[in-house]
């Protein structure tokens, strides 16, 4: 296992995420697993639309593949997992989403998911991706924070509309637990849960944690040949 | 409405595909909207995987783009409907996906559809795209002809395989009309039907005059901007 | 195809509904196929409860029966489509009713619909139907104008209230499609558009287009005989 | 509650099988209440289609109705229940279908029931009806018994085939209790018992008890004024 | 049938809730047999958790097991059905739970159930009920009372509670019938029909009628042994 | 987190399964965190029945309890997860279950499940627990061994049965990824794999490494109290 490592793909070009991802790793790295976390850097700086979501594939799975011999396992770092099947038809090793297993984690830790969405627009690619995975039933609901990009900059006023948005998923939807739709926010994860007093997933943790119990237990799909 | 025409673009770059296509929008010409029937050309050969249907998308996406002064609106003929909200948030004409109208018509036609796949590869796409478009109760079964890529091209054994895919979906899974899971093979419906009792929906057609309904009727989607 | 026309039949005895489905039809005379509106005229003057609608079926039955050798095909002109499978039955035509095909349409432009009621005794008749039609889990909600049926005599207050509700089923319920559930109403459809942002579909154009499509297809049901 | 009776509505002609349901009443007689099974005379020999179902609504309400002065509530006798939201919107009393009945006591005994259908005709009425109750998730499978009708006057090969029928649903489909879906057939139920080793649910029987248990407790839903 | 009687369980210690559902049996009694309500003694004074519901559980299968001599079959009386297939498994006599029979009931009496739970807490338990018997697609909602313990022992107050949340239910969520989750409450049965104008089931009752048709008719599952 | 451990509970009380279940954790223990397996003595021999699976639910929460104070965590190592909510009632550490973590993993690796279960009688109690977990639309089927009690004791027949089974499950309903429906038995995982070709899950080794993910993150649900 010398060199190898889990490579966690950022598909958007935004630094900023990626090293948020890698801060959000630490609590992961005490299992001896290396994990590499990655900037596709011709995807596009941010993904909003679906049309933006479907156009930074290629260039994932581009670099996954050039990255697959130094690789144990690829998590996948854009919630709504954009090609996640499609890497996995592309290699042998393990690849986790981070909705999926944000979901699945989340679904441990309470009976209804409240998803919090960063832009109006992800909602219903979510709820194509919940319905594609068979969880709707137990989705609380989906919400966007309401903010524009450029207020989302403010860190404070992006962990208030945090905390607005996980109280309404709580207090109207019924969701005992709550997802944060998005990657690199791993950061305000503790003050989200004292604020709603209730669990929250950050799913790139989420995602790596079971990428590497894949990797230890030698657990992976088997990949479709054209 | 002059020189502008439906758009059916066939994500994958085999133009016999094309002109298969092309043949099936016949009965629906008499309706007087111009249909022009285009390629791909830097698309796959064919689309057998997750991996191929994603890295099929942008080239489509960008085809479109180049076409939109010229269309009144898009069919994207690909079983599977690749890319298709993604072409949704980049215009604001109508798009419909083979697969979302192929099996919207066939539920008019009977209670549970059966899917005839090419490949057994296609199965698991396809019951995550049911299951995205909320139709999983209605599909009596999804089965592959288990032919090779050579064999498909005899086009007698191809039609027997679909027969007896056929017969198997009406008789062990309770179908009571069938979709061809696949773009460009309207010239075997008739004998499917023969040979099987059962309706049978060629996608193509049924996404073509889903789309001219939505042309003459003035109806779209809002496209999601970024 | 020379005197038979499309059928599409307001299955109550409200003429003046059955000239506002008339009028709703215009845009897809172009396509060339006569498009002819009847009505039951011994049906109930409106149908607000199961009981109306159950009861209006065997003369809307027997019309159509009379109609059949002029007739291409049928659409049957009541949102909850009372009677759509005993027509079946009883035709080899093609048959279309406006909830199947309004909501089909309307999840083409958008993930979750959202119904506009007149009455709320509908609302119970309409989920039944949803259920039946296996597509729940994409209806954001079903809600009633909450106006008296002299009130609705009022087109403003009609419009008004629509828009309200429509804005409700889109702001509280998540809807991005809204679909008109009653007949003859089509004339209210832009504005409705122009108050909430969202498409709206009016059913009994939907259905027409889909009944259309399926004549020029040469597409039906097979039905089953006693 | 002198002269008053539960009224069990046999809506076809066929008195034969009003009398098979009235003799299958017999074990709820010692509770007290009277039980009287009626005939719709003008309705239809047998119910096989969708249409015949929808055609025996009317005179069913009419006899509803002329008979309510004497009655404690209804049972309708037809498997499918065709007119049983209909009936609640004509009266306050209580109403039960025997398929809702049949199909909420089976699924107290065993967790997937298997559905007996007379004929082949009669599947997709039933999966539309079972999708309307939201139970599709709790149906092993719905089977027909493969008799013509002049065969099914022959009681013994009746009994073989809902013999074999019922292992189909027991081996094939995972079934552990089953539903008689038809009326009039009490009789077979304890050798279609021994034969499968199956609870065997006649749905008369459920919904008669049924629906004196909501008469005894006052039990009963509001009917929906036009 | 001389001494036997149907037992009704109460799985908590609390006689106070033991003898209001030996009074809520009293207009099923005129159907002449015995109905024995008895209390688990060394179960919990209450169940709120499902810890508590779990730990209840031996001690009434052995009340069960040590009545079943005099027994005609059981109810069990603690809403989410605690044990419910435990008792399945022990005995072979009919055995119907509160919460299922309730929720069977009401679906006869309205399209989509309001579920009263007590405390808030039972929520995700009742919700894994509904999930496991397949019925979340007709459950409204399911709200608690939001009183304190102490708050509860005050009638007017519990009643004035219930009002406000089954109106809640009623116009929030879109409730046309109500389900009481819990036992021993039937004494405000009556008013809150009154205060909300929809049914409302007293669970208890609906079990016990479910019970005795169940013994009329010879109905029982067939146990599984170990 | 000196001496602390996570604790992976076997509530029956046969040591042989507590054993297997120990070696199965070889692979998870390079993380550094302590894994102890420890056996519920005053549990069932084995648990094949709902009331057997109820039965040890307290005596597996009175254990859990005395050892909470050395905990990390726990693993609750009886497919269908006997007590997990109640367990999760009575601590606020992570606690896991091997059925929902086993699912969870399979549905990583494959679209539907094929669960392989030891006895027959075990299938309902999956069915009702996958149905809490609203799952259901991704199990493809779940299906028994076949064998005597007596049988399983000889190894090579009990893998050679769970490869007829695997089989079925991939061959007729479909299944891409299979679940061993049972604690103990990850010794027979890569002999699985090799006979059907698909990927085999061990559901105590998939519930291990959830559980020490959760840890590592500080993720646990919130107990709700009485």
């Amino acid at each position: 296992m010398t060199g190898k490592a889990l490579i966690v793909i950022n598909p958007n070009s935004n630094t900023a995420v990626t090293a948020g991802i890698d801060r959000a790793m630490d609590p992961l790295r005490a299992w001896g697993t290396p994990i590499r976390c990655v900037t596709v850097t011709d995807g596009p700086h941010g993904i909003e639309s679906q049309a933006q979501a479907d156009r930074a594939v290629p260039p994932m799975l581009d670099l996954a593949r050039s990255m697959e011999p130094d690789a144990l396992g690829f998590v996948l770092a854009c919630f709504s997992d954009p090609g996640l099947h499609a890497l996995r038809d592309e290699t042998a090793l393990p690849v986790v989403g981070i909705m999926e297993a944000g979901l699945q984690t989340a679904l441990r830790l309470g009976h209804r998911a409240g998803v919090i969405a960063i832009l109006p627009n992800s909602i219903p690619r979510h709820l194509r991706a919940f319905g594609a995975m068979g969880v709707l039933s137990r989705i609380a609901g989906d919400r966007a924070l309401g903010l524009t990009v450029a207020e989302l900059a403010d860190a404070d006023r992006t962990v208030a509309a945090m905390a607005t948005t996980g109280r309404r998923l709580r207090d109207e939807d019924g969701a005992d637990v709550l997802v944060m739709g998005c990657a690199g926010m791993a950061v305000y994860r503790e003050r989200l849960e004292a604020e709603t007093g209730l669990p929250v997933v950050e799913p790139c943790q989420a995602a790596a944690a079971a990428a590497l119990g894949q990797i230890a237990l030698g657990l992976a799909h088997r990949p479709q040949s054209g």
